[in-house]
């Protein structure tokens, strides 16, 4: 019963294999092995497009880095106020951009809307260089409540952002369950509807530590190389990173990785709906669930030795209402999900309301 | 009829004045001279204190300086929405202190409010070294919308800030014209109701270039003059700031030049809020005037040659209607402010209205 | 004949294991696991003290990071001027110190030495805030030129340094090496010889990618998190890193594979060192090998496959002398180096001298 | 006999006096105003061609803005072992430019020669992105040594390096000394010569606190403005930047000061040299003087009144020899010495001698 998050489950063994067969050799360093090179392939394949690609041992450092790719340290990243990169990254991305300015814009919304992207340029300055201008959009995909956006939705955003200058940056550390959610393809969810960057995350989908950045404007990643090489994230062993992405993308191994912890979430989210006294605050749209439950339960189930965590709602800018009594946790199922924890789970919260 | 800003002034010309005495001989540089040493024990009797105090030359590096000293690069900088180190200086504040957190609190509070404040540390993550830790609250005095805090209320504020740990810093680009507004001292305004550091303001009230940075934590200052020396704000001709400073502060001047401004203001408010068709915003509480006006009528005024600007309203944190044939201006009353050319501008809004 | 560097070997077979067993369950997240709880016990055992030590993935993150809790922005490291962190890192140290200036000091010698070390500070200005004051001196072990400090070397120049207020830092990238090169204890060679912080690799020596920074001064650690967070060094699935370390630390496998590595380093040296018309330019005490050769017979060994790298001398701070027609280059042996690699590099050594 | 600094002296009247003057009226702020634009227009007919102009109040923030806008964080500055910018301004260049990184390459010589700087690409390695490129070379006109570069040697330096792709800054700080001191114009001295962007200062030869930062490649320029805002360094009432540099411009006034700061220099050389016992390290070739006195002799000086400063001699980088009882001291002449004052330093020294 562990829905603490999805990256405390190991790796896939076909990641790990990989790994060890790319550790037989000689191989050169820093990136410049057959395994990065077979790993670029594959998401050239996969995406269906010329594009340049790095590998990184972390999401923290795919998302920051992109994002210092594609605005000056003078300038704005936009955000949803629960943005993984706002808050839950400490101040990476300020600290690999140089000092940019990071602006949450959803408000209330569940994820980012054009409403309140059109909103951020018709009433915020201009006046340079006192104003800070905006030059990226980050969204979350899948995002940080567990909610995926289509390709139209993206698009709409992206479309709004161009037009007011702006680069669109992907945090893709769900986008493989955001794909195995939606009816589309990779390049469908990215470059078609008008992603620049996205960061890829193996990692919490079954990797060990393997986060790929992706530039579908390759005029972008001019930087990409010194600022991986000075912020300490160009590996000398490069080729274990390719390895795990070679593994991890080969014969469709990631979605069927991604299809089973959406599946599990989906099973558990139709079984807590159906109880009284618990409450979906979101839609299940990937691997995530948020849900309400009364204090008292989420103690009683710790005690029978389930993992999940609180969850805090950010500065003011929700508007769930939660009963004095009753408390909001968040459940992550992953590839290595199993029918029985599920079960054992849903059952334990049966036998908490047939004693209360 | 300028009332672009009062920084559109030149300087007072007690001030001038005691530059000139001040170029006479020969002095040490950087600060070790006789006009620094007395600027400082000026501000010691004045906030009736001891204190630590350094001169720069402007605004924005009085207030990221200030903020660079309090807070770890990690960290995060709570302020007002319409904050200027936050919407104002590029992106300054991120720069001095290594990339800080900006955390705007205020929603669509006039002022940063105690509500707000205690909400933001109720529903924030502490999952540290996820999340960014709260570490300094900045409070502008006169605020960016004219408004001042009483003594009582940074009491507030700096009260529940410290019970979390955070230091308190007041942005007083106008804290002149605060102190002109209020009836208090400047011991009440500031350490004695929590402030640590003060960025206090003569160039917008009569100087030419003159900003102090003053710790009443003195403890606070020990990296003080490494920052201010690496982003190159320590003046070779250092007397130059010290000079300004001792024409400011002497014989209450610095007092009577705010109280100036906000007379004119007041009286401004006052025929102004006597005019259908024009509506004051905020209470007027300092030097500062936010009006709603018809476009034409704000054209109309322009053209015979009164000057200020249009004002725009910050992303989505506001609650303020304007007509769509209307405009939000500022007018900005100075020192220098004549009574003529506040009465010219009144009459000509009136000629607007009989000829329309 | 692979002796381009120890970073093209994989891992040890022991290593891969441990991640695997490592890999099986789930574990919390963020370095919060047994693996790296046990391999920070593994190290206390080994330095024989209490410590604080973190598991990155990189060497520059490794040093840079420790660098960066030891100096503050506007101070100076000292190093050799051949360190790593000097010229083979890009500008990792000032970007993660925030802007610290980089000092070589060690002019022609081969080491960094006492005599140059003291008359830094007999002819550098204190004039603060203007000269930026020395606080780290950073030395590597095994050095860049494959030679070892001995710990009474070491404990003279901390000796020196701490004395004018340094702390000190040790880039041990090839720490296994330097260790079973000298007849002491990993205490004797760090701590008691008055290194507050190590840079311990594994990654060169048979892991994977980890490498620990170690604070044998613990009050230097408060930050650590903190940066390693916001610069994207905390992986997620910690256990990764601390798996490794445990299984290269244990049973002193680690050592096993330094002296693997130093032994084949040591008998190709004998072999070269009986060839007229090739030198050594410095003695071989690690796994590093520097030679000098004609240009001719570099090619010719390059074609019969043999791998290496020309190098370079770093800007004017050498005194070695080089024939037109020959060319320097680096000869580095790892745990994988076997004897049939050696040898025959040797024998096409002299066959090409017959054939010429 | 204030020998110290010429940054001791105040400002010419007439630079205070043009302050007074554009005190008088309103005038829009941060830089869009009349005196900015006659100071650029000023600037424009000097150096003989069109250029873009940025004012500031420090040489450290001329310097450092101007290197930052053309190297990237992740690249080198060359520059000379007694660079004001390497061993006087703490850290300042590292810090606007976000980390580069800074390399004396000068050794010995007394000024940057062409070969030290063809030896340095020679022997530097290029293996990017672990090596920190080369991109600007930065020389001091006149040095900090007190030597002026003729237009043929700076041509010589750039010539090699824009070879080598690096752009050529100027610390002009005593640019109107080295200009009074060589038979050329502004324009040889600079553009002509491949300078791309000098730091033409004016506080040290009669200002109060004015620099500006003047770019002959305009394209580079591009960021300036943010680079300045962001680092606190944008002046509301810039006017008074302006104005300084309309006052020291016009009427060839900046040279008349430099010229006479020089001739002063000039007459105490010769005495100097004149006066067994005594001796000048390096020549006199603009208002720098380089002295090496009996410690006995320094101290009689100082007693009856004299200020100058004892020199270091930067880490090992000098050949210098001083004997146990001497001392290096540097004496320092401006706009505003008088011939009292040197007549009667010369006689001081004179009557040291007759008494001893």
């Amino acid at each position: 019963m562990k829905f603490g998050s999805d990256n405390q489950s190991g790796a896939s063994l076909k990641v790990l294999e990989m790994i060890k067969v790319a550790n037989e050799d000689y191989t050169h360093s820093y990136g410049d092995d057959e395994w990065t090179k077979q790993a670029i392939d594959e998401l050239k394949k996969i995406f269906e497009c010329d594009l340049e690609a790095y590998f990184v041992s972390t999401g923290t450092a795919s998302n920051s880095l992109a994002l210092s790719c594609i605005v000056q340290p003078w300038e704005t990243i936009l955000c949803h106020n629960y943005a993984h990169i706002l808050i839950e990254e400490s101040t990476a991305p300020e600290y690999f951009s140089g000092g940019a300015h990071m602006k949450p814009i959803s408000q209330w919304a569940d994820k980012v809307t054009t409403e309140y992207l059109k909103n951020y340029f018709e009433i915020t300055g201009t006046d340079l260089p006192h104003n800070s201008p905006a030059r990226a959009l980050s969204i979350t995909q899948a995002s940080e409540l567990g909610l995926v956006y289509s390709p139209a939705e993206v698009k709409a955003l992206s479309t709004i952002s161009k037009d007011n200058g702006l680069r669109i940056h992907m945090d893709g550390a769900r986008f493989a369950n955001a794909l195995a959610s939606l009816e589309c393809t990779p390049a469908d969810l990215t470059w078609k509807s008008g992603v620049d960057v996205l960061s890829l995350g193996a990692t919490k989908c079954g990797a060990l530590c393997a986060e790929a950045v992706i530039f579908f404007d390759k005029e972008l990643s001019g930087t990409f190389i010194h600022r991986s090489k000075r912020s300490g994230h160009l590996l000398s062993k490069g080729r274990i990173l390719g390895a795990q992405f070679v593994g991890w993308l080969r014969d469709n191994h990631w979605l069927e990785l991604a299809r089973h912890a959406n599946s599990q979430a989906a099973q558990l989210s139709e079984m807590i709906s159906s109880i009284e006294g618990l409450q979906l605050v979101w839609p299940v749209q990937a691997n995530e669930l948020f849900v309400t439950m009364p204090k008292t339960l989420a103690k009683y189930l710790r005690e029978a030795g389930a993992e999940f965590y609180e969850w805090y709602l950010g500065a003011l800018s929700t508007n769930i209402e939660i009963g004095d009594d009753d408390v909001l946790v968040r459940l992550v199922t992953s590839f290595r999900t199993k029918d029985e924890q599920r079960i054992e789970f849903c059952e334990l919260i049966h036998q908490y309301f047939s004693e209360s």
